[in-house]
């Protein structure tokens, strides 16, 4: 069994199947998005029935804050990209998830969104485990 | 003159055309998109020179968030929307700047993304002037 905090928070079956787990930060499930078109990270607060931002409690606000930074900066720091797009949308998905993805010139979409591109590109096993081994090392 | 906080502070260009102005907040100024498409927010932090969240001091980052939260409750109970949507991308407008939306079912791309979805359609003038006095009577 992965380590699951906060009492009855369950991470959302469509987000487990479309990530692959990562890190365990103080509020968030931190799981990397299965797409390898670009470095994406997914923070999931690990607390029951929180469907947007301002649900969360004003700590776990400045918490989420936090940890959005932290994996913003790992992020741009491992992959040297030119912008990080961050975003919480949820019009599928409803429990809260905020995406924090490493976008650089001419990738998959630039300088579009990354949202409603059709189907992941899942990655390769070797790739995966580089990718997650060098932003690992940033954290 | 409109007011701009923050010493060295000038609003982007291409978001001052994209947007109305609407309200200015202690960290942020406050724009309406010029897309009837969609309520829609633009949070500009008053500072020169950033581009990504992380980028803002701590407390700067304490206030952001707040002020997004500001905004997105005040949108859901103006417009009685099903979810916000929020996002920081700067992919084209490089001055960071962060998007508030309401999205309810069946409006324009949904459950897609607001971003990448054409031109804008501005608002009729009453239109406008209605909504951006209902959006103030909640904040």
């Amino acid at each position: 069994m992965l380590p699951r905090k906060g009492a009855g928070f369950e991470l959302d079956v469509r987000l487990d199947g479309d990530t692959r787990p990562f890190l365990w930060l103080g509020l968030c499930e931190m799981r990397i998005m299965d797409d390898r078109r670009w470095p994406w990270l997914v923070l999931v607060p690990q607390r029951p029935g929180i469907e947007e931002v301002h649900d969360l409690t004003p700590l776990d606000q400045a918490m989420l804050t936090f940890e959005t930074n932290l994996a913003a900066e790992a992020l741009k720091r491992a992959t040297g990209c030119l912008k990080i797009n961050t975003g919480a949308l949820g019009n599928v998905v409803r429990q809260l998830h905020v995406h924090v993805v490493a976008r650089s010139e001419g990738d998959f979409n630039w300088p579009g969104p990354v949202w409603g591109q059709g189907p992941r590109e899942p990655w390769k096993a070797t790739d995966f485990h580089r990718f997650a081994d060098r932003l690992r090392a940033e954290f």
